[in-house]
């Protein structure tokens, strides 16, 4: 593997250099990777800028194609794709295998999304040069990119999340070029995913400006990423105290830019009683499978169980202490995420009113998260809202509540969510209706009996939510409904045809669907 | 006229009062308004917080006929509140009435797209309980609104873009709780349009919390409304320090929030060479009218004016001048938007390069603003951006290029527009041709052989642009689709029918547009 990062299909080295980490070996991992500079920032967003009026008019077909191609390109990497993941992220090879699948499923479907057409939203409004007082002109409404777009990879999925992500497949179906700041764990899994990128910019015939690489472990990277001019918008997922700076940084711009950060969330479980009742133990398996898969490390993670206490809930938290205190410790991604993770359970176990419920099996190895579960009173979190904060890992709290008056109260102090969970049986349905209000204003996504952390892509998904689950609940970062992110609406207004892009011309070249003067065609 | 102000259906007076002023008389005009303090700002949003959730989730229909009553009480209003407007705006009556006929006509707008049901946003991704290597949900995805809404009323638009106008109407068919910080420069006719409102939130049954008015002078009024934690979007018409200080606002926040503000924009007009020979004293005449009307004070105000220097261009140059030579006097709408005026135009007036074409008839009555047109090239354009900066009134500067190449050059260095126009006539296509796209990055409407004034309140309409025109080019302020500003992704997996809100469950009993599985049904 040769460490150079790519600008417009070109390898660039700059001789500063850094390494990936084996978190499992706790060592370094050669080969030295290039790091970028603001100058190759610089250049990549030029890049990007002139490639965009091209790009950003491509066919629908000819994106679909592209999206397409990234995705053979991505599976013709084979299992050195999945090998260097594995190495980088301390993740096991299934977990990985099925990541790929999700990567290139959902730039196929952004494919399919693009064929489909809605995503041009073209609106027409016919003249009507006959209309008193005033005529009406012709009105020709469609949706254009919004511009190159920053994309920084997440730590905790190397490939879904990360530089052929679903970030990245948004914006690239909505025809914007995109500069990606890969995140600094997993710098050969990145260099592979963008030179699959590049390899279909160029099997497509297309400016290679539509995609560049930047590598590098300091945040001023990113910083000087989201300051660049030609930057329109920027899709990140990671901590909120990243997300937090990336999105001041924007706003601070002579011309603020919308930033896309998912950030954090418990994501609170509501045990309602005739679940319990019937189904504690059951219940206890469930969620500890939810809370210790991939060691924790996912942004659905159930970091908050909310239920009355009483023998039912007693059983429940006895079959998750018992299926905790057999969990096996997990390599987490990083030295620092373990780290993190580490302190996060060591502050919560030392809070007044906390009791620790059980520990998963003790680390031997480096970098291993030991599972964690504490419980504590509904009056406790309303004293300290801090118990509600993410500790990112395999640690959840679980909230003894008096009563559903208790319960709703809480729900009303928590913060934004990417998702509620509601354990209910038939019996339940009364007692849950009452907290749907609430739910809904406080979360992206709304599940009943399962759990939060597996995020199907598609059409109906939000993987979004209030702040600070996001720094934008007016869209989702997974599923076809992401493209918005990335388009802006232009009205044309009695324009000749032969101005007029394809998309709202008679005839309608492109085959879109139209809402014309109201209804659909 | 009794002069409290309104919360929740109950009018407030706190003893403190100011006055409305008549722009044409230079003098206050009784009653005096009561004005709102912070306390009182706390009360109208807590009532639009606990009208949320039931308004929110009235039927799509019974928010239909909630818009469509207050047109009616607008309506009922009769010449009262045309004549208070006059009165308070300086505008003359027909336009007045005219305006009335808009701000009613897009309530009723909303009420169809209300009907037409797409706003929901219904999109259902059918289980799949037997899919290897696991099972698909049920995925259910609609809109909600977005909570409680912060309107600010416009000076220029004393109906259409202010306590009734399209940010209220918009953010009410979402289902949002408004309540409006009226503009100071139209108590009584923020109070009428008010009282129609919060008439028909009683007639509708509705809680009285879904609407109140704030009344006052002091910005920091506005400042309370914005912080207050139960807003949740803001839609702003005015100034770019005005919307600057509000998104600023409303990011410090512990919640930050969405600004919709639409600030500045100076509409650049293109003249090309065959519109020109043809018709150049036409374009001058009708670009003086676009320029005067309503004394210029249209946030799509034709600004600057762009053509290829020579014979051509000077024949417009002369008919403009001939025409706002003749152009009378009107009186704007404040005093400090005339006294802005006037300092806006000996700035122009100021700068190296700048020539003064012409001046409309000197104003003998008080706040007349005196039409100004100058001219400059595109080199002293370029050397001076800020000769490219919006004059809020009927001043505006012809920039004369010498090949299209300088213009593609200084428009890609125009800050976001509204607006750009082409006149241009068969011969002119190919000239246009290639500046489509940078204007396509520049502005949210692209017309032809109009003038950018008149804003068409219609399906395909975008009033709407990239920063500074406003904070948020992804939306409109005008046209059916305001609507999603308000509107907000949310997710319900294996929800149980009894759970789910009626927008999505099986049956449809909301007749809802849904798309299924990808296709609409």
């Amino acid at each position: 593997m040769d460490g150079r990062f790519l600008i417009a299909g070109e390898r660039i080295a700059t001789g500063e250099t850094f390494e990936g980490y084996d978190p499992a070996a706790g060592a370094n991992i050669a080969p030295a990777f290039e790091v970028s500079r603001e100058a190759d920032v610089a250049r990549a967003c030029e890049a990007a800028a002139a490639a965009f009026d091209v790009f950003r008019e491509t066919s629908p077909e000819d994106r679909a194609v592209f999206l397409e191609t990234i995705a053979s390109e991505i599976e013709a990497l084979g299992d050195a794709l999945i090998e260097r993941a594995v190495l980088e992220s301390g993740l096991p090879p299934a977990r990985l295998t099925g990541e790929r699948g999700r990567t290139t499923g959902q730039l196929r479907l952004f494919a399919s999304v693009l064929r489909a057409g809605r995503f041009a939203g073209v609106v027409l409004d016919s003249p009507m040069p006959e209309r008193q007082p005033l005529p009406r002109s012709d009105l020709r409404q469609r949706r254009i990119a919004v511009g190159p777009v920053a994309v920084f990879g997440a730590s905790n999925f190397p490939l879904a999340f990360s530089v052929a992500g679903g970030d990245t497949a948004s914006a690239l179906a909505a025809g914007c070029p995109v500069v990606v700041k890969a995140h600094p764990a997993h710098p050969g899994t990145s260099l592979l995913a963008a030179q699959a990128i590049d390899a279909a910019v160029a099997k497509c015939g297309l400016p290679r400006g539509v995609f560049s690489l930047m590598q590098g472990p300091a945040n001023e990277l990113g910083a000087a990423l989201v300051r660049h001019p030609a930057i329109k918008a920027v899709g990140f997922t990671g901590s909120r105290a990243g997300g937090l700076a990336l999105v001041s940084l924007a706003q601070a711009r002579p011309e603020p830019i919308p930033v896309y950060a998912e950030m954090s969330s418990v994501n609170p479980v509501l045990l309602f009683p005739a679940a319990l009742a019937n189904r504690a133990e059951a219940l206890g398996a469930g969620f500890v499978a939810s809370l210790t898969m991939g060691s924790g490390q996912f942004c659905t993670n159930p970091g908050l169980v909310i239920g009355i206490d009483g023998p039912d809930l007693d059983r429940f938290v006895a079959a998750a202490a018992q299926a905790l205190e057999q969990a096996q410790p997990q390599v987490m991604l990083t030295a620092g995420i373990h780290g993190a993770y580490s302190t996060g359970v060591e502050t919560l176990a030392g809070h007044d009113g906390v009791e620790l419920v059980a520990r998963g099996v003790a680390a031997t190895a480096c970098n291993c998260g030991q599972a964690a579960l504490f419980s504590t009173s509904a009056a406790a979190l309303a004293a300290n809202p801090a118990l509600a904060h993410e500790v990112f890992g395999a640690s959840s709290v679980v909230i003894r509540a008096k009563d559903w008056g208790e319960v709703a109260a809480l729900l009303e102090t928590l913060e934004g969510q990417l998702t509620a969970t509601l354990q209910i049986d038939a019996d339940d349905v009364e007692a849950a209706r009452p907290l749907l209000p609430i739910l809904e204003r406080k979360a992206g996504r709304i599940l009943a009996n399962g759990w939060p952390t597996g995020v199907e892509v598609s059409h109906a998904m939000v993987h979004g939510g209030p702040y600070p689950a996001t720094s934008d609940p007016r869209s989702t970062s997974v599923g076809s409904a992401a493209i918005e992110r990335y388009l802006r609406p232009i009205c044309y207004q009695d324009l000749p045809q032969a101005l007029l892009p394809q998309a709202v011309r008679d005839g309608n070249p492109q085959r879109l669907p139209r809402l014309v003067d109201g209804a659909f065609e």
